[in-house]
């Protein structure tokens, strides 16, 4: 016999049940918010405990039967064509993580998360101590369990595409392979002519002593100009800055002031103003189902990219706001005109560290990570001849060599964390943002005019109206296909790495 | 058939249950600070969503099935010898409140919350327009709601003891009326005495400019003094101050500064830092369980009223802090003398509003509300009645009646939220610490010097060991059995109060 229910009643059902996950997750994301902006110490273990207890109740409710029960019987053709949009979406979205996760055995997964929460400890050590050797057994765990996940959760292709779906949902390796590869063969030429140019800017000013509070006052100024709304959000001050949303109406941004070099609070804080935009901007009917936050870390990271570099290095921006800057900089750029001012914020050349790169280099950073994690899923490169294989990559598409495993693989934290897969999205981001500006272009002409008149609004609009509001809505490819007509193409931020630097630089064609 | 369960199973099934709770309450109480705090405006109705949701699931636990078994199972024979003591009291603890909310029907419940919920809103317009009709309809249905409380909860004697039983587990209808009428029998005179003195000191000087850092750095300092840990809580600033235990290594103290009135932020602070010191000082051994709290509303407030006033307002202490004061008062009280100052800050005398009144009218505003709220849940009084019968009782007990019900009888917020039989802790924390003081001497005969030297951690390690660490291991009245050898003895506090007002007033015996 077949009892027959209610499609409302399901529904309500299952809003009532991903609400409260989402509920969960917001308490958590208080708490992460509240760990680095000020927690006492001594409260940290026990509140870790609180966390650790919110995130296993959020993945038995991922995993949990009546999950099960619930989506299976909301795509039961009967229910399927009366439900609203949104809640198809979520449905599909919660399907795809049960279908992964309950494919991961329960004890593996459990012993990864403890491994990786050691291993971060043991990077931390290793990384201070420049000493591969110490982290290399933690690494070689992780990397198995990757390589298995990848086994457990499938995939077409390329192994590496499994780990590519957790944060850039749609791409493969086929894709990225030929946009990376593009990036590679324009860059790689373009930052050794910048090198060879001769014609650094000068940059010395930039290090001027710069009052910590008249920085924050700029990066204040500035979020208000870019449309961040300070009745949705707070700016506060910690030693890795983020942007975390909580919900819509509670996005929060943090920076650091650095009173020998202003970049690090002015650019710092408009990149997760760029986040925070888009957190702010997420349509009010998302909030409550598992859509109401980005569609992926290479959108996320678009957004943050264009707002620091199309927007905050662009001399149209400047044309504006350095008056503003010099004002509260204690005189120190005083003698400098507005044209080696945006010369010097564009200074770029190869280096080792990824987090200190500029605009022009920074994909090759992310490259050399993707092409070697994507050897380690794959099984054709081994964790103890990653550190060589780092230096040889380094040297190849830079240039420069580390002189020790501190300064060359140990630099980043995520694969000690598990996030392989992740890097990828950083330079995806690169590459969307010149997608989207282009396309802003045909709808914004006058976009140029608009940054020297520091009327940032119609730029946000159209974001919010592109981008932001959709969520999970909408894949990111999906996105791309709809603003741009096209899918992942690195000619526009060729292009417009090309025209600029060789501008800045003075380079003969 | 018997299933035979192992006691170290159900044991620890029940700790993992209540660390559970535990966990959820922290979570609920850091977005509770947070809201306070500085949460952005726009982000409020959706946390009020998740605060919703984990009180929801801490109320389901504690009434669940589940919970009842393990309760009913640990309480048998077999088991209970087993258990240790923080356990038994745990089962205790919970079991009393499941047998409490048990006997309640859900739908009353509910709609009580929702009433109150809409209540809160209701005074605060009734208060501002001083009209008690509009808030009328309201009270009379919560008055209603706690008479039927009380029937199905239960109490011995008097049905105002059911309420009582929820701040102050213990105390009875018996117990409070003879302390609270030895109370007025002395302090009424007393205060009639004072009046009629006409030995006011001198105040003006309290009301100079003080700037509001200088405010903050004397707060920190004086809280560091008392051997409050800020490795272990904060300092902020709110509108209405605040304590808030997260666990013992996270108790947050909030303070508010009046640049025309130092006193706001100074004895608010020691008073706040009181609390906080109970909530640091609990052992460790009881965090996860239900019992890492204060053991009730009024030995809370003996802890926060025990620094305010036997500390905070005592001649010793300002011996010692009175320069560091006038260092940062910016010379307003340079021509004050040590004893001129400690009058001052000792003024006393009837007044109509509770939260401004003074250390020696206070315990009458209370007492006052006690008689008040005991006649309506006894139905000798409704609440049509209620603005009249409080305008009678201040003038009996005070000499003093409202002009209007906005600075009478729409005072405080507790009646709308359903607060009935919170009150008397407020007296009961007086009366608790003026014997906890006696029973200090007994300990240190030297307090008045400690004071005159700074010295103050002894006199928080002596509460820390008879007070603080026991969390709820020890109920009210066997935290003062065990340090004062009696029951609730409000002859210390009529002495302490009797000596102290009649020296500074100048009184003849």
């Amino acid at each position: 016999m077949t009892v027959s229910v209610q499609t409302e009643t399901v529904k309500e059902q299952f809003s009532g049940y991903v609400k409260k996950m989402n509920d969960f997750k917001e308490a958590s994301g208080l708490m992460a918010w509240d760990l680095r902006t000020g927690a006492p110490r001594k409260g940290a273990k026990q509140r870790s405990e609180v966390l650790g207890t919110l995130s296993s109740e959020v993945f038995a409710m991922s995993t949990s039967e009546e999950m099960k029960t619930m989506i299976d019987t909301l795509k039961e053709e009967e229910h399927w064509y009366k439900l609203d949009d949104i809640t198809k979406k979520s449905v599909l979205e919660v399907e795809k993580t049960y279908n992964k996760i309950a494919n991961v055995p329960p004890e593996e997964h459990k012993a990864y998360v403890i491994l990786t929460s050691n291993a971060e400890v043991a990077w931390e050590q290793a990384k201070e101590k420049a000493n591969f050797a110490s982290f290399q057994p933690y690494l070689e765990k992780i990397v198995d369990y990757n390589r298995k996940y990848a086994e457990w959760v499938g995939y077409e292709g390329n192994k590496y595409n499994a780990l590519l779906d957790d944060f850039e949902p749609g791409l493969t390796v086929d894709v990225i392979d030929s946009v990376f590869g593009k990036l590679k063969d324009n860059l790689v030429p373009l930052v050794k002519q910048i090198t060879d140019s001769k014609n650094d800017p000068e940059t010395g000013f930039l290090f001027s002593h710069f009052p910590k509070e008249n920085q924050e006052a700029f990066s204040k100024q500035i979020l208000g100009e870019m449309q961040y709304d300070f009745d949705a959000g707070r700016l506060d001050t910690t030693v890795h800055p983020f942007c975390i949303g909580l919900n819509p109406g509670d996005v929060r941004v943090t920076t650091k002031y650095d009173e020998s070099d202003f970049r690090t609070a002015v650019f710092g804080t408009i990149h997760e103003g760029g986040h925070a935009l888009y957190e702010q901007n997420i349509s009010e009917s998302l909030v409550g189902t598992p859509l109401a936050g980005g569609t992926s870390m290479g959108i996320h990271e678009s957004q943050s990219l264009f707002w620091e570099n199309f927007v905050g290095r662009h001399i149209g921006f400047w044309t504006r706001y350095y008056q503003d800057l010099k004002s509260v900089a204690g005189g120190s750029f005083d003698s400098v005109d507005l044209h080696s001012f945006f010369r010097a914020i564009n200074v770029a050349g190869p280096s080792l560290i990824r987090i200190e790169a500029d605009e022009l280099t920074y994909c090759l950073h992310i490259i050399a990570r993707y092409e070697l994690e994507k050897a380690l899923i794959n099984e054709e490169l081994e964790v103890r001849d990653l550190p060589e294989a780092w230096n040889n990559k380094m040297d190849e598409l830079l240039g420069v060599r580390p002189s020790h495993d501190g300064e060359g693989v140990l630099q980043d934290v995520h694969w000690a964390g598990g996030m392989f897969g992740y890097f990828p999205s950083y330079a995806l981001g690169y590459v969307y943002a010149a997608q989207l500006k282009a396309a802003m272009l045909n709808d914004l002409s006058n976009f140029d005019e608009l940054l020297e008149q520091g009327n940032l609004k119609p730029v946000k609009e159209w974001m919010t109206e592109h981008v932001h509001q959709h969520g999970k809505m909408k894949e990111p490819l999906e996105i791309l296909k709809d603003v741009t007509g096209s899918g992942v193409d690195p000619d526009y931020l060729i292009g417009y790495l090309s025209d600029k630097y060789k501008t800045i630089y003075e380079l003969k064609d």
